[in-house]
């Protein structure tokens, strides 16, 4: 491995010019005025995998935009199977003026490229090529199966994804996913995020008289929808940040004593958190730290709200419906079915007979825990020690990576989150950047990682 | 007063005639397209007040809509003074597609005339000026001074009338003040309302973090906006319908058993009022009817809500900051200062450190309570009694009419409130009407209290 990893290193200039025309390319997935650029990049990817080498290409267009599928099955049936997952769309630019150079004008300043898209994920899947390419050139051959299945709708919320999952079981088939698309804890310290919450988003509606009333001349006298609908959320949690639906916990995995040591271990301050976020203190379930609160333990947030007047001013109406959105973070062992059933139970023995209530289920998603002595987080490890020479730290992450769980449910396959983001990256946001060292190192590890799982 | 009622009778049809020329006027006070014919409608008033024979008549400018005024002082310094108020304005008229007949071409049909302003206020306020006219005719001068102040801007909430008032105080001096824009409890059941509940309209908004924080990355570990929102709401209020903040019934005047009885002979369907609104059930303070809950209890409304992400479908935010509208309505002798007070105390003591409270009050008006043994009152009875040929009932009204507290305020005159609205009239609403009895009625009964009250 010593060739491939200098072969990547005489390299580095060549990979990162690459990346600089990748990112060029404005894909923002969302807006349709970006469409035939989202293509392009697509476009361009295929012909970076070509020319790195790889046998098989093809873009699979969908309803939306197309997935970038390359695979090379020369290890043959009897080697194991790598699937790389990434995507080559990215997220709008706005607030364009906050930007110091302009997104789609890659700028090399301080040890990071900064332009739309180079944390999240151009910059992050296209370690994955490179490390590709490196390898065949050098070996000859891989002794693994390789795929690569790098979409353009992450950032866009499409489905177009879920169902190519779906409908090509066979093709995908793997014994393990590599995924780069998330953050180290701190910089300098190499991290594999071993498990996601899930989510159970709801939709309550809560309905009075069949119009808007005058609330002097009935207020009083009718019950206000929006007084029912603020009670029954009060209702979901406790001030000790418990969730009060009957059986909620019933299913939830303790932290081992291990998980809570090796967490505290982390460099996480509570006084830069509330001071970034310009809060007096943290708030949540008693008897965890914060880290253990937005990683391990499930929640419940109301994620908006509305009902009657909200214009400016005042306007006496008593209305006559009022709805909230919610969602509830659940983690290992909980199921996103059985939390929605336990919550709509209890929301409907919460409701009065004075309104009628309506409760619909807008996302459901389950958590996913990966065992961190697996054989692919084992290797992993390995491979980050060799390419970055530090040891690696464990997190988790309190949101959902939905094509994780996809890739458990579906293809059965355990995925490992090998990330090379860091926590100033400013993903989604005007300035994101990605450090060139981890663009370097990533490669240096998904060559590893491939030749280590042989 | 028997040839002035008689020549009322004869003169039905020339009233009727003028009061379609007045409605035809379409004088929508809130509209600006419409500035120029509601300036019409003042100068058609001014007109028809000047043709009836009142010595002194002007259009007073405001910054908005002019105030017509006119006065007949010549009964004297000694005689008693009656000030009649009135509103030239009407509402908007959508939706127009609702109406059976356009909304200012009025048609005459079982005994209604229909367009808009018909009940609101344009045929109650006319049939003060018919009955000068009458007894002018009739008697040749009026045993009373009357003064006449019919403003152009009730309908679009302007604060004009109240600097008009505060400033011309001696001009508007009064013993009392007849309001005729209220409606009987029943067709066939001349009513007089003797109280109104005034209102705390108060805007609250708790802010969390500094932005909208991802609610998988932040959710349990920092404190939601929108659930402390709801749940500081949630204290406000018990599920008896009684208002928790400290102090809030200290002042309350308690129902006597002689109004409760009152109001027990009325005839009020609860059946009736549940089928209309399609509920289940009304709500409210224990102990109490519904009439007597929304025309004499306070009781507290959330008017609007909002926070997070209200638009289609799902949306992962922990949103930076929520707010509520709510409004207290308050009864003899609570006052807006001190509910005002006790509101923000409480929700402040109620707000948690991990966020921060911005309270504003939007609006306050006080209740109003006018003795029923007054001389007015009284005299309005016995006026009633002679038009209709029928005895009055006593009601309250649950909304505020913020200029009667402004007479009781700076005028220190008593308001008579002899509204001859019935309950089907549709104010607000498409295809508003007016009862053509209760018009000719209301005139004679104007007539007959300058008669009494001399």
């Amino acid at each position: 491995m010593k060739e491939v990893l200098n072969f990547i290193d005489q390299n580095k200039d060549q990979y990162l010019a690459e990346l600089v025309e990748f990112l060029k390319i404005p894909s923002i997935s969302s807006e349709e005025a970006y469409n035939e650029s989202t293509y392009k990049a697509a476009e361009w990817l295929a012909d970076n995998f070509r020319n790195a080498g790889i046998p098989e290409i093809k873009l699979y267009e969908t309803k939306g935009h197309p997935i970038v599928y390359a695979q090379d099955l020369t290890a043959g049936a009897g080697a194991p199977t790598i699937l790389v997952y990434g995507h080559y769309d990215v997220q709008p630019v706005d607030p364009l003026d906050l930007w110091d150079s302009p997104p789609f004008e890659p700028v090399i300043k301080n040890g990071k490229i900064f332009a739309r898209g180079t944390s999240d994920d151009k910059g992050q899947a296209f370690m994955h090529v490179k490390a590709y390419e490196a390898y065949k050139k050098i070996k000859g051959a891989l002794p693994v199966n390789v795929k690569y299945m790098i979409e353009g709708e992450e950032e866009c919320g499409g489905d177009n994804l879920e169902e190519f999952i779906i409908n090509n079981q066979e093709m995908l088939k793997c014994d393990t996913v590599m995924v780069s698309d998330t953050e180290w804890f701190a910089d300098g310290m190499p991290s594999i995020c071993y498990s996601l919450r899930g989510n159970v988003y709801l939709e309550i509606t809560v309905t009075g008289p069949n119009r808007d009333l005058h609330s002097g001349t009935y207020g009083g006298g009718v019950d206000n929808p929006l007084n029912v609908l603020c009670w029954m959320i009060s209702q979901l949690k406790d001030s000790d940040g418990r969730i009060s639906i009957p059986g909620f916990y019933d299913n939830v995995l303790d932290l081992t004593e291990v998980e809570r040591d090796a967490f505290k271990k982390l460099p996480f301050s509570e006084e830069e958190y509330c001071k970034d976020l310009d809060i007096n203190m943290t708030h949540g379930e008693l008897g965890y730290t914060t880290l253990e609160r937005v990683w391990a333990r499930p929640t419940l947030d109301l994620n908006g709200i509305y009902g009657g007047y909200t214009g400016l001013g005042s306007k006496t109406v008593l209305p006559s419906k009022a709805s909230a959105k919610f969602s509830m973070r659940i983690v290992p062992h909980q199921t996103s079915e059985e939390i929605a059933l336990k919550a709509k139970s209890y929301l409907e023995k919460l409701c009065p007979p004075t309104v009628k209530l309506s409760i619909k289920m807008l996302w459901g998603g389950n958590p996913v825990l990966m065992p961190i002595d697996s054989k692919s987080i084992k290797i992993a490890i390995e491979s980050l020690k060799e390419a970055f020479g530090k040891d690696t730290v464990f997190m988790r992450e309190g949101g959902s990576i939905p094509v994780v769980g996809l890739f458990d449910s579906v293809l059965k396959a355990p995925t490992v989150l090998m990330g090379m983001g860091l926590p100033g990256d400013n993903i989604h946001s005007p300035n994101e950047s990605f450090s060139i060292e981890n663009f370097y190192g990533g490669i240096k590890a998904s060559a590893l990682f491939i030749d280590k799982y042989k």
